[in-house]
């Protein structure tokens, strides 16, 4: 049992035989009742999360409370790829809109299309409520491109804004410890 | 339930806000399955797991499997401070003796003293078997080193050979990134 609970850690991304082992150890040895707590964390959030049914965020509610939030402003929503970039804009407190999450990018070779990811979902939300703004901030991969690419065709014809986050070097950053992709955006995106 | 899951993760060792944040999405987003196992085995082990009442180490049964292997040397029997040396002593491969688990060093300071560590058991068992040999395979801290010195007084009087794993340069290792107190060691026990 301690060799299965070895290789169930692995299973964590990024964690190998040595991180596993020691976590296992960890538990057996000193921290049962910490290994005990994260064994219901784990079956208690498997068993209740969802997917919210209008953004698509993992919630514990049909609705999620970004989506119910009566405050938030219903004509601005974020495409994001996955509900963890939705915790990350969040932190950062300047936005007060509503988000869409993706689940995924288009990628034929890996067989993902376009019912695949949130596609259509996200066209019959935008067109059945206010939206004026669709900011994309997705990441910067070619499989996040084409799909970009294939969202602003969507709303081609739609009165709707389309935006992207800006892209460059990240506050605090230094130049010389910037790859060169992002020099050049910078210089190109300058403003 | 999310961010319960989240803290339950950064309770493990070396992990922090970011990577449990991780670890949390990449289960609820698409590893329900393994996340469940996670939960599973967590549960089986720690439920199941105690210490062997011989060698002290980690076990399900009441003897661990080495305690009950016919086949290992009974007179040698190696020291070490927890059940995770001894798999790395095990995956060595050269060891065919017995193992002896103290779980933890004396420390006056932290409060830890002789019947928090598995010392009146070691004395039991060296004293009803055959044992003419104790290797100290224990670390190198300033705890070990008292906790080292108290079992040579142990078993002073006893003709029992008390040796200590060696230390120096590791194979492969190269002087220039190896620690100034392995060098000096590596020179004053040279052979």
């Amino acid at each position: 049992v301690i060799n299965s609970l070895i290789k169930a850690f692995t299973h964590l991304p990024g964690i190998g035989q040595k991180s596993a082992t020691r976590f296992a150890y960890f538990i057996l040895e000193h921290h049962k009742q910490k290994g005990l707590e994260l064994s219901k964390a784990l079956k208690d959030a498997i068993e209740n999360v969802k997917n919210c049914e209008q953004c698509r965020t993992l919630t514990t509610h049909n609705i999620c409370e970004i989506c119910q939030n009566e405050k938030r402003d219903n004509s601005i929503l974020c495409v994001v790829e996955n509900p963890s970039s939705i915790a990350s804009i969040e932190a950062s407190g300047v936005y007060s809109g509503k988000y869409f999450v993706l689940g995924g990018y288009l990628s034929p070779i890996d067989g993902i299309g376009i019912e695949d990811i949130g596609l259509v979902d996200l066209e019959n939300l935008v067109n059945t409520t206010n939206v004026t703004e669709i900011i994309l901030a997705t990441s910067a991969s070619m499989e996040a491109e084409v799909t970009n690419h294939y969202i602003e065709n969507m709303f081609q014809k739609a009165d709707i804004k389309i935006t992207k986050i800006a892209r460059g070097i990240p506050l605090g950053g230094d130049l010389e410890y910037t790859d060169i992709n992002t020099i050049a955006k910078s210089l190109t995106d300058r403003n």
